[in-house]
């Protein structure tokens, strides 16, 4: 492996490391280990199972005579142990108050440097490389975690705390919405490229497309309270089943976070409670709720094939975690495409399947994805929290259709016009 | 419209109206109000429910002066209506004891004969014969769901009561496990055709098939026997997420309605407790051990465009409800596909979604399929409770991924031998 | 034993045995299997496991090489089995539609004939009295439940089916409240006697009673309507914390049964939907619910014992089910007590304990009533579906406070004026 | 006023509210929010919630002019306000990480500097004695939920977490059971005081006790042992019936916190997992546990007035929180009746109900216990972290029967000898 390539990761290594601390920062001790319900993890659990990650794949099977931090640790931060008698481990993680937000810390440091170590004195290999690759993809999947599980976790508190400034307002006004047609005809989609990418996008495989129309940004809030007005939340026929129940169960009459105020509304968001920015996407949708604003709408959501296709030629820029906004905004640059990338995972009508001729990969790291593919819908894109080095046009990220603890959101489509 | 359609829509009137008490004739009335889940309903719901569907779509449409046997069946027997107060009316079906069943059965009679009358004087029109073929089609949906749902309720009772006489088991071996490839490449699904068909079959669109290939019939109680021999209940990484949850809290370790006798295994059956016919095809599996057997096998599941590629050229018949023996059996013809249709509803590993540039239906019979297209997975190739006249190639079942009352059973398929 | 006595108990038999087949005999056979909640038995249970009590604990232990009816019903109709895997027996109840009502009437038949048998040919013994009397006191319990359950379980459907015919009302205005005063003392409570009791009401004890004062009747329906209507289920200030979380959890705004009618109210009885006779007792509140209205009205509710040394001196007599309304009336005579018997049990504020120096019987028997002695509450008095010859003075009936579906009211106490 | 009463209460104040944060002293900041389910409250709402009282109460009454610490608390640390929307602030306490301890800490420094200069400066009445005085019993009562709460906290951490020190055992062995007779006749209960009391235990009353026998000292873990190890969690017809579905529901097996360990026992204490002192006084177990241990050991509970009866002339000394032990301990002095008080709170038999003649006081403190009696039990004595100065001969503690998270034990009772 050549030099630079080595130099490089051990570069990403202490920059990806260290933001998820940066993050993390303006929290009180108080804040770690919040956790509102079992799809939540605290803080601290995110920053101390992400180091697990190095120490089990890492340095216990590459560097001679590691010693571990704390051997309580491997069970502690494990994601994967199974279910100890009557109480699910995920949903008490949140009763763990040690060790400290203080020693999960320590460990972190006791991990960065003893990777540092062995990337200073081991020649890097595939193997490695590829294992220090995934852990910090792994980290960059919970650094957006973070953020989406202190926000949920914060909520719950009458105060609403703020944990960063909030950014001014662009008040620029979403351009007008319009569509690109795409005609009917072969096309790849997924990877089996040379950069990273885990194992859901491959192989790289062809697929046949109906042809259909996209639209050039994502509905904003301004269009989503015009469906709340028209009585969207009452009405059974824009609604799936499934959404339909849980839209009378769960009481649901707007997106998650927002507060009705004075006759207006806000929204909670990683600044506190604020007015609601009009113009910038939708987010905190459920699956449910981009369905039935679309049927609403006349239109319907792209197909990941579709969404895919349409995008292939955008630039990945945008909203991502590194802009420290932390919430979808009212930029607009005249692209053909508004905010492909960034601002909200965009929710696809296509379930969470394997692609054709998909193999799972082996051993622990194998159970990665395929096992969580049932009763999921695909989102693409990234948000307004996903790193931007973490992004790509392949990415397949998957929720199920009732959360709304993400930052999603909304992209129409609509079939070609018959000729 | 033809004469001979027009009379041969009211024989298959009056054929599968009597074939729906022909079924029941066997039970005792104590039997029709059992309801052992919301999702079952009591026999005596589907019969009073499916001659409401006429009363309703036909006669108080179509029949000037019509006068409805009683204004109170018009809530009572609509499967549409909202939940009242704090109680599901579904899951309250089996506390109706009033209209009796012979109350019900005079209903069926009056409705019959108004319909009947109705089709005797009035000329045919094509809206009132999709409306009449609909109705019918909506009794067979029903016919299948009183053997599934009366199969269901009777479980409950210890003693095992049977509804009709076991039939002697053919002894056939099953023949040996092969598989038929299918070259990638285009293929048509779907279809847009004369027959009668559902809208969730429509439009007959492309669609670009990866190559399979697909099994010559269908797992055996015997092979599945091996799966759960071999631990395959108590091995994680074999299971869907979702599904190795659920098998820990419902404790699954076999198919339903299998019962452990004496270091054996016996089944219920609508002919009482049996001996597992072990040639047969294995049914009442969910989709979760559906996938978990074929990933045990180092297969998997088709999906529903391979599936029906495959099975286009395949004669349909077999052993479906009209042979009276409601039970998957153990007939084999040395055909390619064996049993492609009837004995099991075949899952497939598509979730259930909407065809390419599908239109909903207009009205109160728009809502019929589209609003289920969430979180279900498609079945194919109608089952020993299905009637022969109901199936078709394009024919799309679809029901959750951890239900087991229907009769589903498992045809692998695999990738395309690489070369 | 005397000849008397032992053809007395033979004609009891034949008369209890008699009057539960006259109580159901206007049902359909399908209201025999109604189960609306597990609280609740189907009427054709409840007729088969009064017969079960005979063949269990007489014909078998007396009745030398007697032939059960049918082995399996041991099982099925058999009120202490345990749990089987994870459905709980008795929640299951009403999906054993086999045996029929016809072979559970046969099956009656086989053991009365036996009992007879037995007692045509068998030197009584007083074992065997008590016995067969014990059989006929917990039938007559089982007549109670028949129709406080049919009752509940036909609630549940919309058309209100009536069972019996409404008897027409009395419209006497029910007289003015007042209080009888007693001074604090000693005084005997329970029985050491002669006449059949159970072991919950032994031993006659001392108690010393503080003094208090006693209501001449049980609050009406139009006393009731009042706490309704000055908002007496939202005043958190009036309930116990425990009441308080029900009436909010389960939208409590009236008794059970109540439905409102155009502004008005109307109740569900055993006779259909029927106007409330605002002058008679009000009936189906639970203890919370008694317990709020007793302090909205500035009083309390009797001790057991209170009640108990109040009533002593009252003769047995009242609107019982031997009268054949099955619903509170408004007939009053000037009593000093009116309705001290018959109509609605009385909540007491008593929890259900044993006795000093109370002992429980042996054996399976033995188990009968000390094991419901936590979180119950006394009631006194019977009811107008309590048969006349199975209350006493001493009786003890008990539920859970959240508990409405029996007939129970409320009958003011309070302190004694202070001298 | 006298000077002197007026001097001791300022005393008191100070010395109540430092020792609630001697308490909490070796407690790490993540401890302090932990909420392991709704029934127990985090350290810092219990430190809020007490200071809230005083500012509610005292300084917002009394002090003219005074300027709360933050209007917010008024919210947030009041445990009476109603649910708001579907969640209940109960429960949700544990997701409020701001206010931060340290703010917490300040506003108790706020609210004690604001008290101590009422005092010094305002003329000391009945009347704010009084309510000063309710304050610190109020503040006692939650220090004993403070360490009962945070042990039940910790007890979720694999990790086995210690607060304290372990105190050395003593190696003593409990005193041979023995019990001492009280003969029946009339006895009073409850106070009329000069003392503090709380009003559940007003007015002093008559009551006539049938006459029975009180052991000499509490159930020890070696016999409670003997009751496991007899198979009496698997013994029905020990229990009563509501405590046996929870037996078989939770999987019930020993009392809360015991562990198995190698064949043997440990348990959970605030000195972490430390091995079973065997003569000590079993702790955490359940009124159902109880009962049923006393029924094994064929005697029963003692009512609380047989309890209050016979403990009259018992000195109050043992070991209570001052003793800074935290758990139950072996010692043991040869008294009539060990551990009368201190140790484990005792269950007795009587469900919490209202005294003879009592009143409600008036207004928002007036709530204060009425509002309770249903459904609990009562509790004598007080227990290894109860303030020795908070506990009363007439203190009446009541708790859930299914409830084990106190520190209650067991003194068997008996009915007396036959003459």
């Amino acid at each position: 492996m050549s030099v630079t390539k080595s130099k490089n990761i051990q570069q990403m290594f202490q920059d990806v490391r260290a933001y998820s601390e940066k993050l993390v920062a303006g929290m009180e001790i108080e804040d770690f280990i919040l956790q509102a319900d079992s799809f939540v993890s605290p803080t601290k659990w995110h920053l101390a199972h992400t180091t697990w990650f190095f120490e089990k794949f890492v340095l216990t099977e590459f560097m001679k005579g590691y010693e571990p931090f704390n051997e309580q640790f491997f069970y502690l931060f494990n994601s994967y142990y199974e279910t100890v008698g009557k109480f699910h481990p995920q949903s008490m993680r949140g009763l763990i108050s040690r060790p400290t937000v203080k020693e999960t810390m320590a460990y972190r440091q006791y991990v960065n440097d003893k990777v540092n170590e062995l990337l200073d004195t081991t020649e890097m290999t595939d193997h490695l490389y590829e294992l220090i690759e995934m852990g910090l993809q792994h980290e960059q999947q919970h650094q957006e975690l973070i953020l989406m599980d202190i926000k949920y976790n914060l909520s719950f508190n009458p105060l609403f705390p703020a944990l960063f400034e909030p950014k001014e307002s662009t008040n620029v006004q979403a351009p007008e919405l319009s569509f690109t047609s795409f005609e009917k005809g072969m096309t790849k989609i997924g990877t089996n490229g040379e950069e990273f990418a885990f194992d859901n996008e491959t192989p790289c495989h062809d697929t046949f497309l109906n042809g259909c129309q996209i639209a050039n940004r994502p509905v904003t809030n301004r269009e989503y309270l015009s469906f709340i007005e028209d009585g969207g939340y009452e009405k059974a026929e824009l609604w799936l089943s499934d959404g339909w129940q849980l839209v009378k169960k769960e009481q649901w009459e707007a997106p998650l976070y927002w507060v009705r105020n004075d006759g207006g509304w806000s929204y909670f968001t990683l600044s506190g409670l604020q007015p609601v920015d009009w113009e910038a996407p939708v987010t905190h949708v459920s699956y449910y709720e981009a369905d039935a604003y679309a049927r609403w709408a006349g239109k319907r959501l792209p197909t990941e094939q579709e969404w895919e296709h349409a995008m292939k030629n955008e630039e990945i820029k945008g909203n991502f975690m590194d802009h420290d906004r932390y919430q979808p905004d009212a930029h607009y640059h005249g692209a053909r495409f508004e905010k492909a990338f960034g601002d909200v995972w965009e929710w696809t009508q296509s379930p969470y399947t394997p692609y054709p001729r998909s193999k799972p990969l082996d051993g622990a790291l194998g159970e990665y994805n395929a096992k969580f593919m049932s009763n999921q819908i695909v989102l693409k894109g990234g948000s307004c929290v996903t790193p931007l080095s973490h992004i790509r046009l392949t990415y397949r990220n998957f929720f199920y259709p009732h959360m709304r603890w993400q930052f999603s959101g909304i992209r129409l489509a609509d079939d070609p016009v018959e000729s």
